[in-house]
């Protein structure tokens, strides 16, 4: 499991012999089923976790018990609540598998040691931490700007491998709009 | 207008005087009239902004050329195009003044100087960039699962000092709804 987490590392950080040494050390490899969760609402995200193979999903549960998805997250993505990861505050997300799924789980003190004591990842993390940001101002832009079509179209084009993987009320929850709402949209487009 | 960003670092990072010195250095002060433009869309990026005075708006123009506002700021916040600054590309993005506004600006390599010499500097500015992504993911819950009548409400508490600065159709189009929405929306919180 490990072997495909070292090639991201060295492909995005380009991390030495003893780096990567460094790195598996503190790496806690987990299998986790689908509908198993990673994270519970209400505790604390202590973790950076890389997946290595499946599909997750980050979500919240809305007053009226609707859960809301802000990420889906696959093969080499990261996923965690950054918020409740950042503040040690209890999670208000829940994080659960879509599919059986392997990831790489290392500890907030370890990350932070990896970080300071090797500038490469720390450069490629700052990077990706960036990325995040501007991808979360892209789909704010989405959100106030573009209708319901737009956006059913933006993700299947920007995100096809998760397009097809997922249950189409999911994509209806990521989007914020209804199932019904989604199955027009969709019978339009099959009739283009 | 220094003054105001130094009472500002020395309670949010407790600098020290030298430390004062070095980022006064650096500090380029700046006004700008009510409808001048900070950044144009683009332009590259290459200024952290913060805003001693006024009111300062990020917005992008859609392909019909509507305006959508992706942030407010007003007095002691940061104001940049996040996305230009770090990648040096050209903004998607566009910021303005408000009304009549006093600036700090800092350029990109003397920030990284700063940020790199000064540990607690680059503490807090971190943790800002972390609270500006848990408040983007925060958004997006909120355009993904409330209505057009709980996102103005929602607004109106968390922003109060923006909420009675900037024009009605500056908030319906930060809120992505129609004016015509927004009206319908004010008359019924006006009839309760």
């Amino acid at each position: 499991m490990f072997k495909t987490f070292e090639t991201y590392l060295k492909e995005k950080a380009d991390l030495t012999v003893d780096e990567m040494v460094a790195v598996r050390a503190v790496s806690i490899e987990k299998k986790i089923r689908k509908r198993q969760y990673l994270l519970q609402e209400g505790d604390v995200c202590h973790y950076n976790c890389f997946i290595v193979k499946g599909c997750l999903r980050l979500y919240r549960v809305g007053e009226d018990g609707t859960e809301h998805i802000l990420r889906f997250g696959v093969e080499n993505w990261w996923m965690s609540d950054r918020e409740s990861y950042n503040t040690g505050d209890p999670s208000k997300g829940n994080i659960d598998a879509l599919e059986n799924s392997e990831v790489i789980l290392i500890d907030k003190p370890d990350f932070n040691n990896l970080t300071t004591t090797i500038p490469r990842l720390n450069n490629f993390i700052e990077k990706l931490k960036a990325r995040s940001f501007d991808a979360s101002q892209n789909r704010i832009m989405s959100n106030i700007s573009r209708t319901a079509e737009e956006r059913y179209q933006e993700f299947m084009t920007f995100f096809p491998d998760i397009f097809y993987r997922v249950p189409l009320h999911m994509i209806a929850s990521y989007l914020g709009v209804s199932r019904e709402t989604l199955s027009r949209i969709r019978s339009q487009f099959s009739h283009k």
